[in-house]
């Protein structure tokens, strides 16, 4: 039984009879072929990935599982249509926290036509995506029972900036999130950005592949981040998840490293580190006000 | 007595009566400043570096010393005119190897108008700017006291692809560069690009900073690499050396790190290691040979 995914944060939706992705009950996720060759060049993407053996097994877990294509009924009653049959990365968490953050500071690549790299530059100079060498392209953060999502629409996101950038990356670890941006706690940010398992270790993971690998150049490629809030709130074990998604502009390395991509991904790990920081840096302060109160805070980062 | 720089590799020549830099014996280089406003950029950020405490003194290294500005007579005969007074970077080497590599794949900036955006975007996609994150903009080869330096002319310089930039970046360290492009030796690669104070520790320590820093974004500015092949040849130690250089277009970094600095100098990191490698594979084989053969060879590599 095909449905719309929930949890789709940028990208075409396939609802009100337009195409879009569709997923199933068993955690696979079916992305219909575009027509203007992008499809078919992310589905070659996939193919050559999949079997290069120069990539390593620690940075395979950062891409989604491909199980090939598949004809399907498309989801704009068309009829049927090739899908690349991936898995849905959003399935294994009960309510996920999404940021799809596209990474690099241009989002064309230099074999494209002038209209292309045109139409790409104005849009990645409106967006933090010349300034900051990468954008958010969407998000949802999960407020709790009650509140459900908060999902920015799409003229939203393309507003945001260098501020709105900041306080996101806040948002998405605080457990105050609905109140307002100036006063997010960042509470989770030691669980999900810090930690041997965090976000950050596992984007200085894949920093360090960057600052290697020459086959591929990630043009106009996602970084999904995903984690779920209840998980931290009851205090388990929480699973912070990186998921690199949208390879339709992928092109050969030729010997040389992705510069782009790697750039805004040292900016993003700039940013992330920071919001960890300050984290660290106000829970010693609590720390010691509490101290001095005779109290002890409970969030559990009083070392 | 100030005379017309003996070792200026790119921008513009205090020749046939135009207006360029002037040293002097005491190495000092004095570079007119532009009346476009750009000379008055440059002295306010050398201003604004001197002074700033957040710069770290194992950084300051890699900048040249400023003594602020003078008026002078403008080399193109127009009158006095203000000058930015700098050290004479080349004047410590007897005949300096030198290139001028411009880092970043993009040499505008985000405030800039559209017209000089469209001008260096252009520029940027005709030479290597764009694929490999940097540029070389200019250089010159010492190739021995017969055949003197190989310095390519600016029409050149510009029309360097990928495979001329790996081609020069070994055969400014061989001892047979003046042979041709394909049988480069790379025999000074171990001392110049390798050890302990060689080119690739130096660009690492200042990729280490380029992490972190937030304070300057250094859009179209240079790498100059220097060294004394002489020196080397006659087994002295070498010191190659690394300068910063061209501040007109430096921008504040609000907090951002420079990650269109960062991404060209990462891979300019890499193709220098790629040398250094390829050299170290190169005399193992020499050595191994050189074993069977029962000579040794003589370039000091063989362990």
């Amino acid at each position: 039984m095909l449905k719309v995914p929930e949890h789709q944060v940028a990208g075409h939706l396939a609802i009100d009879g337009k195409l879009g992705p569709l997923v199933d009950d068993s955690g696979r996720f079916y992305k219909p072929l575009q027509g203007d060759g992008r499809g078919n060049k992310e589905l070659a993407f996939y193919e050559s990935f999949s079997s290069d053996t120069r990539v390593p097994d620690h940075i395979r877990k950062y891409f989604p599982v491909c199980y090939g294509s598949q004809l399907l009924e498309a989801s704009n009653g068309s009829g049927l249509l090739h899908h690349l049959v991936l898995q849905d990365i959003a399935s294994s968490h009960r309510n996920p926290s999404i940021m799809d953050v596209k990474i690099g500071s241009r989002t064309w690549y230099p074999e494209a036509s002038d209209n292309y790299i045109q139409k790409c530059l104005e849009k990645d100079r409106r967006t933090t995506t010349v300034s900051l060498g990468f954008r958010i392209a969407g998000l949802q953060l999960y407020e709790g029972k009650e509140s459900g999502y908060w999902r920015p629409g799409r003229k939203e996101v393309q507003s945001f900036t260098v501020y709105n950038v900041r306080s996101i990356l806040r948002r998405f670890v605080s457990s105050n999130s609905s109140i307002g941006n100036e006063n997010s706690d960042c509470s989770f940010a030691p669980s999900i950005y810090g930690g041997s398992a965090g976000i950050l270790e596992q984007l200085l993971e894949l920093k360090a592949w960057f600052e290697d690998q020459t086959i591929y150049h990630f043009h106009s490629c996602s970084l999904l981040i995903l984690f779920d809030k209840e998980s931290v709130s009851k205090g388990s074990t929480p699973v912070p998840e990186i998921k690199l998604i949208d390879f339709a502009h992928v092109v050969e390395g030729k010997g040389v490293i992705d510069h782009n991509f790697l750039g805004g991904l040292c900016s993003l790990i700039k940013f992330v580190s920071e919001v960890l920081s300050d984290s660290k840096e106000s829970s010693i302060k609590d720390c010691v006000e509490s101290e001095k109160s005779g109290i002890c805070t409970d969030n559990g980062n009083c070392q």
